[in-house]
């Protein structure tokens, strides 16, 4: 299910800069709503034969739809894009999206830590990343090793486009919650979350495995229930895999106890993305002082935890949201960022599949391109490569 | 509602002295169960002319009837004292209590911390406080001051019974909870907490105007509510007060809203006895970074969380409990109790009533005397006196 992408974009950079002017496109909302209805493309132009002194153009190699997108479309997000008319809109507009990947393709005679070939993403969220192109400034992004700069560094394997459109929530979501908070021993703690089939449970499987974490996984049951549970144990590192139903058992209870017992250590850290009664299953897993980190809410109901977890097994309940987290501490981004590229290029980290699906500007409007993204979203990430 | 009771006991220890022998009583029970089943007296002799060189001997001035300590009886609460035959019965026991105020009234030769006419509570739960006496060792009393010491020491008033008996577990509660997580601005910052008309709910009131706190009390909405609000405002320091359908309702946000901002603070701290939707209501208080602490659950229902406060507020929710945190920590302790005194001693503070039965050897079983307790304990807290 895990697939390595090759870039397919490196190629067109060349061709590209022999043009005087760079017709670029965006996928822009002036006002909030539903997606299929506010979202529209807007062209415009670049000049990058006349690139400002502190100017950076970017080309964007790919960028995906995540559900926070969709919210931001919606105005339900509380982090959203200033809407403004400095790309010639006739209305104050922002650019939808929030995660990719873009390729330098031109840089002003003052930038000294760019150059025209390298990767980049944005360096905090509402860039705007839902279009053809960009001019930024250097404070704006973070460089990520492109294939050539791995390949020079003697590493396995250069970054894939998905890898790097998408590096910056799911993967670090999963890295900074297994670490940032609690510290759990090696060969010994374990975590709990549910979401075990979710992209970020299966990024924190493989992370909590890289560090030597036991983990529990809480999935749904399903009819095809023993492939998944192979899947997530011997391809992703999960250390056991529970169903919904034994989450909430109180029979299952001493099989855990009795895994954790084997190991001499504790379930310090539940992760939740799910709540409701779910919440509650995993956490009565934690062990005395443990800390449940909530970052999702699929089933909409609250986090739910028993008075007498709080009172007497001194468990604590808290949030995590990567943007705030990474908002004020960019030292952190880079860190967390560099352990993860250095697992992708060394092979021992798996990435998230998307669907793909290549931009043709000869015949595609962008903004039905990420419209469509949107609608088939639920049956898996959609990544616009371009 | 709050009055001061003075000590009705100590002209009693002259004439116990010149006995040779104690007949001491004790509430005991050795197997869990519904404390009108399982609790009896038991009667044992304390030889208090022969007192070991390490030990003190104790008369109870007062001991009351906490949920907690019903629920020990029971034995569905994680704190249970051992049971032994040192007191000389036929099967291992344990008496019932956790607080209580003893007179010393004798010491060994070894004793000097403490002597004749202190007054001391004690160290640690499960020490067994129904009890006409007891013997123990000098660390396992904390001592506080007696009437002649406070007025020794010039303050304006000494410790009544009732408020030494049940100094140990509310306004400490109160205290700890207030001070030991989120450093509130005097002035400034607000608290919100919900059973606000509970004896806690009434120390945390006062000692957040003792500390300069803003406060707003979640009171069930009743016949008489001018006169509660009335007396938890004027009388007792809250800042304001609301209903629990004030609470749950999202038009009375803003009013709330406005009386922050009037004071240029942050609702940094809610505190939660209720649960269910209380908890919600008193949580979505909360500004940024907020923190609910939990220290009951009245409602039996769980502490519910909104998935977005973890997320994009950052709130958290923790437990509270007296036990645990200061179970390591005897300085704390101390620092905390010397306040309360303190504040009780200057008039500052006023004690939640309890409805006082003064224990009669000649005719009452004790055991029974404790009963009666639990059975009236929910029409107010009960202090058996002796």
């Amino acid at each position: 299910m895990f697939s390595s992408t090759v870039s397919r974009t490196s190629q067109k950079l060349f061709t590209r800069q022999t043009r005087s002017m760079i017709t670029a496109q965006a996928v822009i909302f002036s006002k909030h709503g539903e997606p299929k209805d506010v979202l529209k493309t807007h062209t415009y132009q670049i000049d990058d034969e006349n690139i400002p002194e502190n100017s950076i153009v970017l080309k964007t190699l790919g960028s995906p739809v995540n559900p926070s997108d969709i919210n931001q479309v919606q105005g339900v997000y509380p982090s959203q894009p200033e809407k403004t008319t400095e790309l010639g809109t006739d209305e104050p507009s922002a650019v939808g999206g929030n995660e990719g990947l873009f390729e330098i393709i031109g840089v002003g005679s003052k930038i000294s830590n760019f150059k025209v070939g390298d990767w980049a993403i944005p360096a905090n969220v509402c860039f705007g990343t839902w279009r053809t192109h960009a001019v930024t400034t250097e404070d704006q992004l973070t460089k990520l090793n492109n294939p050539s700069d791995s390949k020079a560094l003697g590493k396995k394997s250069g970054l894939s486009v998905n890898q790097g459109a998408t590096i910056s929530v799911n993967p670090l979501t999963a890295y900074l919650m297994l670490t940032h908070y609690v510290k759990l021993a090696p060969g010994k703690d374990w975590f709990i979350q549910n979401g075990g089939n979710s992209a970020v449970g299966k990024y924190a499987s493989q992370i909590g495995k890289l560090l030597g974490f036991n983990s529990i996984s809480v999935v749904r049951d399903r009819d095809d229930l023993d492939s998944l549970i192979n899947e997530l144990k011997n391809e992703l590192g999960a250390t056991q895999v529970i169903t919904e139903e034994q989450n909430s058992s109180k029979d299952f209870g001493p099989t855990i106890k009795g895994w954790v017992k084997e190991t001499g250590g504790e379930v310090k850290l539940a992760l939740n993305c799910v709540g409701g009664k779910n919440s509650t299953g995993v956490a009565r897993k934690l062990s005395n002082n443990g800390l449940m980190l909530t970052y999702g809410g699929m089933s909409m109901q609250p986090v739910t935890i028993p008075t007498s977890l709080h009172i007497f097994k001194n468990i604590t309940s808290a949030g995590f949201w990567v943007t705030a987290l990474l908002k004020g501490n960019p030292e952190l981004k880079k860190k967390t960022l560099d352990q993860i590229v250095s697992w992708y290029e060394n092979e021992e980290l798996l990435d998230a599949p998307s669907v793909e699906t290549a931009f043709d500007a000869t015949k595609d409007d962008l903004a039905q391109l990420y419209k469509n993204g949107i609608e088939n979203s639920k049956k898996g990430k959609q990544l616009i490569v371009y």
